[in-house]
């Protein structure tokens, strides 16, 4: 089976490497020349141009930014795209245009599989977490990719078009939620003034092995605190925030109350004008160590 | 070494269990002849009065509950204890009280370490993450005691007095919010009515293995929809809340705000009131996979 990633950032790359030592063929799409060179060192297939790679594959993975993009590269891929082939969205798109785009292609006989991807850059190690949705028998069909793609035991597939998006959605509101958790807790230990000298990397250390609170996000504040427990020149203000705000918007659709993710979206905003504090600083560095996501320098 | 465990409890017992298979000699007492039992079986010596239990420990591990349990034994022992023997509390005290406590025994030359004890019923088995404050040489001295019980790398030195209990309630207002932050996003997956057939329990499985808000508190939720997702018959009354209230209002004395653990705390509080919701519910059973607590039925 041939599989063609559109999109070799961080991710896309991470999802090639996997395929590849999966032992698919893998061929490949980046504007960036660069990315397409490092596609190719890792043993797959660059070509130039998303047109050229829908001719020959059976399989187009987008890993590419959610929005207008998605659209932009189905509208070209289209055409082009042997019989039975099939699109999967392994972006953060936002669910009703998963269901929107899986409802046009299926009337061109082209399936469309949204799957919600969770683990960040560690990912292309250990592998993913992979929450699939579309039609159950594409699913079927296409499992070897994922069980390539994933951590043991690591996908599922969670219902029609869309859910897969849905419930990545409702993974990162999570997500946003429990780092501003751990912020605030960490934020409280440092700037005590009652235990001045609390050393968060061995609270970090002692706390990621045994107890209750123990995590991955518990694993990267390790990390994290390892390096820099002062962080006086990393900026408070924390970005991203689109999943979350579907989440809490949804929330609201739904009268379904997420008060914490809606608090830690609030805090998050908040953080873009005040630049936040200590609790928020720690959030942007573990969102860098997952996601390597930037973090302002002050 | 001989320790002493006063209270044989669930945790006492799981202390117990882990020092006799550490190779130390352990006496234990609980007011609850089964549970003197129990401690025997399990090769242990049970006796009769915490004053007998003083005269021959070198250590006295107090695994009771919070407030003047602590001191009536204290005072109860605090005669009849060896030279150079040390009271360890394990249990979930409020640091000023450990700090009290630490200062008056100290004027009668007993060291006292206050020891926050994470990991629940299952540290029995995987060790505890163990978080000591008191005096930096007794903490050294009964380091073999601290590996015995701890998760490999699980424990270790926080400060002086107080500092044990401090960072244990500091985890467990983390613990609070990160709870309640994991209710919201499966109450939002069980209750929406777009894709009403999510299936929380392999939604949880495949978000333990990969995903970027795995946990074990997420593997323990894995272990609650593996055998009822509807939750029926389930309370959704939230109980505990001391130590989330003491950090809430060491957040306040401090002037450093814990939203999220506040938040979290103001949801258990409500839900005494209100019955709760699905979001409670899934707390409820959290608290009790990990620490046995009670969940109400309805």
């Amino acid at each position: 089976m041939k599989i063609g990633v559109v999109g070799l950032g961080k991710m896309g790359q991470a999802v090639a490497y996997r395929l590849i030592k999966g032992r698919f063929a893998v061929i490949g799409f980046d504007p960036d020349s660069t990315a397409r060179e490092e596609l190719k060192e890792m043993g797959g297939m660059p070509i130039d141009s998303v047109e050229e790679l829908a001719k020959i594959v059976d399989v187009v993975w987008l890993m590419v930014p959610a929005g207008k993009i998605v659209d932009d590269v189905i509208t070209a891929i289209k055409p082009k795209l042997k019989k039975d082939a099939v699109i999967i969205d392994g972006g953060n798109s936002h669910f009703p245009d998963s269901v929107r785009r899986a409802e046009s292609l299926a009337q061109d006989g082209i399936s469309y599989l949204d799957v919600g991807t969770s683990g960040g850059l560690n990912g292309r190690d250990i592998g993913f977490s992979l929450m699939v949705g579309g039609e159950k028998k594409v699913f079927d069909r296409l499992e070897p990719i994922f069980e390539a793609l994933a951590a043991p035991n690591g996908y599922g597939y969670m219902g029609p078009a869309g859910a897969g998006h849905y419930v990545k959605m409702v993974h990162n509101g999570i997500e946003y939620a429990l780092l501003q958790a751990y912020g605030d807790g960490f934020a409280l230990l440092k700037k005590n003034n009652r235990y001045e000298n609390f050393n968060l990397e061995e609270i970090s250390r002692v706390w990621s092995n045994g107890s209750v609170i123990r995590s991955w996000i518990m694993d990267l504040a390790h990390n994290v605190f390892n390096k820099d427990q002062e962080l006086i020149k990393v900026s408070g203000k924390v970005g991203g925030g689109s999943t979350g705000r579907w989440t809490v918007q949804e929330s609201h659709e739904q009268n379904i109350p997420v008060p914490m993710i809606e608090k830690s979206l609030k805090i998050r905003d908040d953080s873009q004008k005040t630049g936040g504090n200590y609790a928020t600083k720690v959030v942007a560095m573990l969102r860098n160590q997952f996601g390597g996501h930037k973090v302002e320098k002050v």
